[in-house]
């Protein structure tokens, strides 16, 4: 690849910052990647953001481009579908796809680690302590504070990858006509641990996203490779129950006895945890334009969603994806590019940001519930019947890469429609195997 | 009054600021007014802000109280309705309300004056080039700098009114769960003029607010004490027509020449000021909550709105008036008084804000038709013969300060819903005179 005269400067080396660092080494840019905290690679990760993600294949794809995909695959524990544990601890398994499917737990850590490396492999120059304090959008100049010294940098191309409470945004939300929204959610979050056994075994089943419904509140678990499962309590600030109500470390576990009891008798650090671990909260991020002049803002930066499709880092790599892409169409015209990127991509961010909203509801609630389950499995068997002609909205989101978020939207809304009449038929419980699977389909095309 | 012990800082001395000062120092409070800019009394207006304002009742009621009803009313010209300019210079007159009721042009900096007289009459402390650059919400400290120089000061209670790039807010935006957004429409605007005749006189209706309405965009005029009127163009940024369009000021003097051609004539300094003016965005604000511990943000500090149904400053001296009739309710008690307010005003702050944004297709494009003057007209007639039982939208929202904003929609609503009904009448613009009135008001409390 011939070197390229434009240097680049992305702000931010986590996770979407380092992945499009690399794509960018690798067409030939110089590239200069800053970042506020220390390396943690030499003294460990920082708190406050979650500990392991599921990766899926609109993830996978950049990263098989720029090389990681075999690294990648070593570092996961692949899960099939979802696994509900019941009140009364009874165990349901719904898989997610087809069976060769799977959504894959990955160490946030680990992962940003071995991008980090990567983009340094591929000459990317890697600043930490870098704290970026102001943009010039017009002459593309960064201003940095380092532990209390000022530094003036300039490029040719500004990426913000500086994530849901991006500086690069919060400058350009100072401009004159940036629309910009930030909304929370009722609900937050707190990280609690299953460990491993006393022999270093997973105490559940390990291929699966456990969940433990509640209607308006969940539990789920996460399996990460030294046996233990990450939990994540996503539960009310307020009302009851809420964060606001459990005072002591007795209703904590009160609640927990009570309310996830087979969960409890596994979490043995859960007061120790619940105690040091903080409650985080929740945050839709939405912006237009993403581009001012010369600088892009890419991933959380310019679309923050809730954790629910597992899709924000998965859009974040698809962002650079499509970055590089469109570069590649356009010949490195960068105008053109982010021109173009911004325009298309916006549609699809405002896609998964809805679908990511939405899923809570199905995660916490409609997965316990008769009707949404039989719902399912007709889809499931649509789409074993007719596979490319009625995939499910999860599937498209999440196995399907060469589907747009905006498209599988619109046509996951076509499909609930046609459900919706569906699930009239009467006695459908029983009768569900003798419907008309085939006019089911026929309706999709009307 | 009694003096009370509680200090209050209030950030930013626009009408808003202003008007809550001279309440508060009503009440018995010390009141410190910190404002960004100079004494504007002194060394005149800074631009950037739009000239006239159309103060209706909602913003007359809250001046009464605080003593300067009959003050503000010497300032105003009245105009009782909407003065509609065709193409062709054809002029069409619709009445806002009844005969008595008028909304009120009035000047900016006029009023502003007027408020910073009384409230340094009561005793409020008024601090010019005082940019708070930051405030400590769990200490009640707010951080200002005075040309350079930094000043520290604290208070028990902090009110943000600091406009729609309110410095306050932006620090509420960086706390954990503060809901936010801003979002610009697509239109600018442009303030131009109408001068007064070579006698000083008005050159066109002076009573009535002038309105080319041009489909997608239009022109409007309020008149001004000094014979002038002062013009708006409000228009898109991109497109055809557009403000990027008009290139030259031969485009310009064309593009009037050919679209508001009896304004065109009058307006004998449109180059000049088409020229010198600037082309300003419109932006809508949200934002919640209102309140951080003992800091509050009232008018476009909170909820920025577009003008289009005039309601910006009224809104803003109404969130006065009920901050003030709260205090009576709960005997001062600061901390219920911040909640109330907010818990009740954000509805009325969003539905006017709604309300605002509607009314833009109104009036650049719907006065000038045909069925929405009919419509105008039945609704007019059926106000005129059950006064209290059917009051059409823009009455209650401008002439009704009883009825709250969020109350106006939703009837609004109701009427909106009943009148598509009643234009469906066969031959309803020969016959619309023979309706039974009565049934249709009486859908309304169906």
């Amino acid at each position: 690849m011939k070197q390229k005269k434009e240097k680049i400067a992305v702000v931010g080396a986590g996770l979407v910052g380092s992945l499009v660092a690399i794509y960018l080494a690798k067409r030939g840019y110089g590239v200069d990647l800053y970042e506020r905290r220390h390396d943690m690679r030499r003294s460990g990760a920082e708190g406050g953001r979650s500990i392991n993600l599921a990766l899926s294949n609109r993830g996978l794809l950049p990263l098989s481009e720029v090389g990681l995909g075999e690294a990648a695959k070593k570092m996961v524990i692949p899960m099939r579908g979802r696994m509900m544990h019941s009140e009364k601890g009874a165990l349901t398994f719904q898989a997610y796809g087809r069976e060769d499917q799977a959504i894959n737990s990955i160490s946030r850590g680990g992962l940003n680690e071995l991008l980090m490396n990567e983009a340094e492999k591929n000459g990317v120059n890697i600043h930490f302590n870098h704290r970026c304090t102001d943009i010039d959008f017009d002459n593309s100049k960064l201003f940095f504070d380092i532990d209390g010294a000022q530094k003036t940098e300039t490029a040719d191309i500004i990426i913000g990858a500086d994530g849901a409470f991006s500086v690069v945004r919060g400058i350009m939300q100072k401009t004159d006509r940036f629309n910009f929204s930030q909304h929370y959610i009722e609900h937050g979050y707190k990280e609690l641990s299953i460990p491993p056994d006393a022999d270093g075994n997973f105490k559940l089943e390990k291929n699966a996203l456990h969940i433990w419904p509640r209607g308006n509140y969940m539990l789920i678990a996460l399996p990460n490779l030294d046996g233990s499962f990450t939990c994540t309590l996503f539960f009310p600030f307020e009302g009851d129950p809420s964060f606001e109500k459990l005072r002591t470390l007795q209703d904590v576990d009160q609640f927990f006895k009570a309310t996830f009891p087979d969960a409890r008798e596994l979490m043995t650090t859960l007061l120790e945890d619940y105690q040091q671990n903080p409650t985080s909260s929740l945050v839709t991020v939405k912006s237009y334009p993403w581009v001012k002049n010369k600088t892009l803002i890419i991933g959380d930066a310019s679309h923050a969603i809730v954790p629910f499709y597992g899709q924000g880092m998965n859009s974040g790599f698809e962002d650079c994806r499509i970055l590089n892409q469109i570069l590649d169409q356009y010949s490195d015209d960068w105008k053109t590019t982010l021109q173009v990127f911004s325009n298309t991509r916006k549609i699809d961010a405002d896609a998964i940001s809805d679908l990511a909203l939405q899923n809570f509801v199905e995660m916490r609630d409609l997965v316990a519930d008769k009707d949404f389950l039989l719902r399912k499995k007709i889809e499931a068997k649509l789409h074993e019947l007719f596979p490319d002609r009625w995939i499910p909205l999860y599937s498209m989101v999440t196995f399907n890469e060469g589907i747009r978020y905006s498209e599988a939207m619109k046509i996951g809304k076509k499909q609930q429609a046609i459900m919706d009449q569906v699930m009239k038929t009467p006695d459908i419980h029983q009768k569900w195997e003798l419907l008309d699977f085939r006019s089911i389909v026929d309706m999709l095309e009307v």
